[in-house]
């Protein structure tokens, strides 16, 4: 049974050893994706891309629900209009692709060469404001036309100079909200509104617990006024940011010229909003499930639900046993699971015995071996993924097929819990610098094994304060809590007064 | 009632007076798209989106059920991918995208220019065979790994000089589905599979009726052996391409090293395939079906299925006229209209006399009228866009929502009946040269008004013939019927032996 009788792991190094190194080698034995040959460019298997569906699927329809219409604009922005709103360029021209050329022609050595110079260079987008702006500019006239609430589900390209695949890619997949209201309020219950269905989406489907709260002024989106943030443990206890939503105010409505006549025939800016997640969280399920063994698929968004696997070692058990595979196959994919229906795979590769192998590196929820035995006794060979590789049992078939949403359910439910616990065994209340800089401190700097995690410190407010403790130790704030307690205290970095505690972390 | 009591049109001009403006103004009424300030690009609306979403899952569905899996590849290909396949980047160069910088910085005017110049300069992507193939040649090592059966739905960029919104533009959406395989005969047949589910979507949900059909050598896809290819008649009688799907041979396999070692353990080259439609679908939608009243949307992809308008003239209406209206929403949207929900919209724009023009002009297939008179006779009163705007019932409101399937499958059988009737009227058997050259020419050389079709004519198989045709007359052969009886003649242009008629005809 291949690896099954050995002490070792699916996955070499672990977690434990190499952390980053297992990452990789995770997304490879997963087959989710793999790094193409254009630089920092991913290539999403069908593996990855089925989650990125799944996650689709449910975000759209819980954006659908709140109003909010998907709409398309254009992949490449006139230079002009990145430029119309200072802090935003500022954000992003250090890392943006440029289209200078329309056409390849042959050069003087026989090689094409770019011809055809653009009047004006093209930035290819790396986020959308600026030129749905524009279309919101001329979408706005009245207050009536108002609230614009529009979605799209897009590509992105930003030129990062060290890139991990999923974490931070050149080019992502990404959607971008971008909404309109004639009212500020309007405008600010929408931005938390969308982090809210984020928040849901991470903790009910992507089984990530998160912390919800407020970035600080330096860690804002380029332009935005206020950023607000889920901030998730990875099992490296860094923070992982797994969605932002951005209440513009009127900067960009006035970059952008969106005005419109309100009820009292007054010429007004409009209230702008963006919000996005992007394929990042496919790092963030990954990191935060995956184990010594691969990968660790949530059931609600994993990219199939349950394999069987049919033994057959004599050919005079094959016509048994496939028909026995593909009525079980059949019963299972006429039941839902939540909005699903449960997706099933049949690997009948012949004599391959690292099968069951290959589906946990996968991360399926649910492995089923089939056999000339199983069958005799009416019965299937169960292999659950929250579980060891080892811990399999004989379930009757019928009552496999009557408890496989609850199996499931127990899975998820498992996971978030797990994850949750580790959250809180690694987060820290910390209340002298002693401790905060031990905390975030590997023992061994030779070899930094995991260390830190999230801590719960006083700050006073002053950048200069967190700037010191980025440049110290590459920690920064990941969030404000909204709702933390009224506390007095003294600022980890100065010993000022402070009112409150914030989440400080390393992070991807 | 608006334009309702007078003879005028919705649209200005109409489709006989100038078809191309008569096409922009049912872009802009419907409110489909709009022309973005971004040269030959533009902004797919959400009415236009919505259409793309309900063409995407009919099609994901249709291929998923043939065992293709989607995936993302990266955006940029390296030019040296491009240049591996002689014809095929002989067909793109000229019309590409170049990125040749990777960030903006402060000129010495203090405009941001492009910097950071890139080692090799990046195109972005036009089609992926080459980009695809490159992973392609990662995945295959045996026998066993074939097939590889793979759709990409995403953006691409072709930088056309003459632009016209959804027809041909320089960033469009589109699926391109490749596959590659260890038998010949397998990667035909999958070739040809894959126009029939093409057809499939065009007939049976667009409700355009095509001609199925092979490319002569002049127009097959860059690098293709075979193009097959689907034709369907626009309004103005010329032909719009409808969906291609493409032979590779092993040409590509040769460009991108996909090799596989076979049972016999020779290594040899796979054969592979691509397919795609684009958002040109949608171009031909508007084209076959829209009429001087604005757009004519079939219901199996319609953006949405039916709109209720309250009608409330005083203010003591409004909560019965509501209340009747969401409880007639609600039973609506609890059927399925095939594979679909029905989707209702509610336009309570209060005061507003032009509404129904509204959606009679965005093509919406049923729109319901809701009075106080109405609901007193416990009836709405119904107007159906595949009849005229003043055509409107009374109908019983449960025997609305007893019959608003059927009502939506004979609105989709009288628009594919009557593109089909028109289609036939105008496709003629043309066997004389003079006949040909009259066929295809204006009587008015001035204004040219709408004239020609589809010919059936002789073609001798020579490319020179085709050449002249093309040159005299702007028109090329836009299919070999692959069930065209055999049949001797005499070559249009030339007068040879000829086995075979053509189809001949002006195109998009």
């Amino acid at each position: 049974m291949g690896k099954d009788n050995k002490a070792e792991t699916a996955i070499t190094p672990t977690r434990s050893l190499d952390y980053a190194e297992w990452y990789q080698q995770v997304v490879r034995a997963s087959d989710l994706a793999e790094n193409s040959p254009v630089r920092g460019c991913m290539v999403i298997k069908p593996w990855g891309y089925a989650l990125w569906e799944n996650i689709r699927d449910v975000l759209d329809d819980m954006f659908k629900e709140t109003g909010v219409k998907n709409a398309y604009f254009p992949l490449f922005i006139p230079k002009r209009f990145l430029e119309r709103e200072a802090e935003h360029v500022e954000g992003f021209a250090k890392e943006c692709a440029v289209v200078t050329h329309h056409r390849l022609e042959e050069g003087p050595d026989g090689s094409l060469i770019p011809a055809g110079v653009l009047d004006e260079p093209l930035v290819v987008r790396p986020t959308s404001e600026t030129i749905i702006g524009d279309s919101f500019s001329r979408w706005v006239s009245s207050y009536r036309d108002l609230p614009l609430l529009i979605n799209q589900w897009c590509n992105v390209v930003r030129w990062e100079m060290r890139t991990r695949i999923f974490l931070r890619t050149s080019e992502f997949l990404w959607q971008e909200g971008h909404t309109a209201h004639a009212i500020r309020a309007e405008a600010m219950d929408r931005t938390l509104q969308m982090l809210d269905i984020y928040e849901k989406l991470a903790q009910d489907y992507l089984a990530v617990p998160v912390l919800k709260g407020e970035k600080s002024a330096s860690e804002r989106f380029p332009g935005a006024v206020n950023t607000f943030t889920l901030e998730a443990m990875m099992q490296d206890r860094k923070a992982l940011q797994t969605g932002t939503s951005h209440f513009l105010g009127q900067k960009f409505a006035r970059a952008s010229e969106i005005k419109y006549q309100s009820a009292e025939e007054k010429e007004v800016y409009a209230w702008t909003t963006s919000w996005g997640v992007s394929t990042r969280l496919i790092g963030a399920i990954i990191m935060t499930h995956a184990d010594d063994n691969g990968l660790v698929l949530p059931p609600m968004i994993a990219s199939s639900h349950v394999v069987l696997m049919p033994i057959i070692r004599k050919p005079a058990d094959k016509t048994t046993v496939m028909d026995f595979t593909h009525s079980l196959a059949r019963e299972l994919r006429g039941q839902y699971y939540h909005d699903r229906k449960i997706a099933v795979e049949i690997d009948d590769r012949e004599a391959h015995g690292g099968k069951g192998w290959d589906w946990i590196k996968k991360g399926i929820p649910v492995r089923v071996e089939i056999g000339p035995r199983d069958i005799a006794q009416a019965s299937v060979f169960v292999g659950r993924r929250d579980r060891g590789p080892r811990e399999k049992e004989s379930i009757p078939r019928d009552q496999f097929i009557k408890t496989i949403v609850r199996m499931l359910d127990e899975i998820q439910k498992n996971m978030f819990d797990r994850a949750l616990v580790f959250r809180e065994k690694n987060t820290k209340q910390i209340d002298s610098q002693e401790d905060f800089y031990a905390f975030f401190t590997p023992k061994n700097q030779e070899k930094p094994e995991i260390h830190g995690g999230f801590a719960l410190a006083h700050w006073c407010g002053n950048e200069t304060c967190e700037e010191k403790i980025k440049t110290d130790l590459s920690v920064t704030i990941r969030c404000i809590l909204p709702d933390a307690e009224e506390e007095t205290g003294r600022c980890i970095a100065c010993g000022d007064k402070s009112t409150r505690r914030v989440v400080f972390a390393k992070a991807y």
